[in-house]
């Protein structure tokens, strides 16, 4: 499947690794993620090289484009929140994913959409097994 | 007019005594703010006592029925971040503001949605006068 994996860049990045292992789990199960490089440690450095506009009609693009949109919504971030808003707007599914004791905005922990869903996990591989469990029954 | 002023919850409230001085300043002239308590002290405790499902679909429907929405965002949000998407999606005017020096996602930056409008001010005496000017243009 075509994943959006959507994560903290200019929020903070206290969740990378976590980001990395993810993104590497998508990877290896075969999905094309068009955000890898957003998991990067060099990300903030990379996307310097392109203007906002450049970056904001890529991602948006990539929003419609994929299958569905993955969020690691630990780390507060308002590019994230803006993506989720535009994704399930244009009838995507989402899963937004936080670990457990991080506070979630309720904007996404209230939504009622039915296309998103909302999980918490406790380990980087809790979460892929989550992921893993989103994706068979999107697919 | 009608003015959704959004800014952080759950992300975090350093920029409070700010969000407070531009509230009062709209509500000192005559604008009505459905989100004012927002922007108090003691917002966090009482948000709790609604469930995320009511303070979702509260939010949402006080964005379908406001003229404009101005958004905070010099603290990361996801919360936000929805917000400003949400916003957009329906057709309404947004201003989003960040402190001078503060970094601000590309999916804001480099929006190029024609009812978006970001700017950046150095005081909250500056940020009063950008929303002045921008709600005459709107009015």
């Amino acid at each position: 499947m075509n994943v959006y994996f959507a994560c903290s860049i200019t929020g903070g990045r206290e969740f990378e690794s976590i980001y990395q292992k993810i993104v590497a789990a998508l990877t290896e199960d075969g999905h094309e993620i068009p955000t890898s490089h957003l998991a990067q440690s060099d990300v903030i450095q990379h996307e310097r090289e392109l203007t906002p506009q450049d970056v904001y009609e890529r991602d948006t693009s990539w929003i419609k484009n994929c299958d569905v949109l993955i969020a690691e919504v630990s780390v507060p971030s308002h590019g994230v929140g803006y993506e989720i808003g535009f994704a399930l707007g244009i009838g995507k599914s989402v899963l937004a994913l936080y670990q457990e004791g991080r506070k979630v905005s309720k904007m996404i922990s209230g939504n009622l959409d039915s296309n998103l869903t909302v999980s918490l996990y406790r380990t980087p591989e809790d979460a892929i097994q989550i992921i893993g469990n989103f994706l068979s029954k999107a697919g």
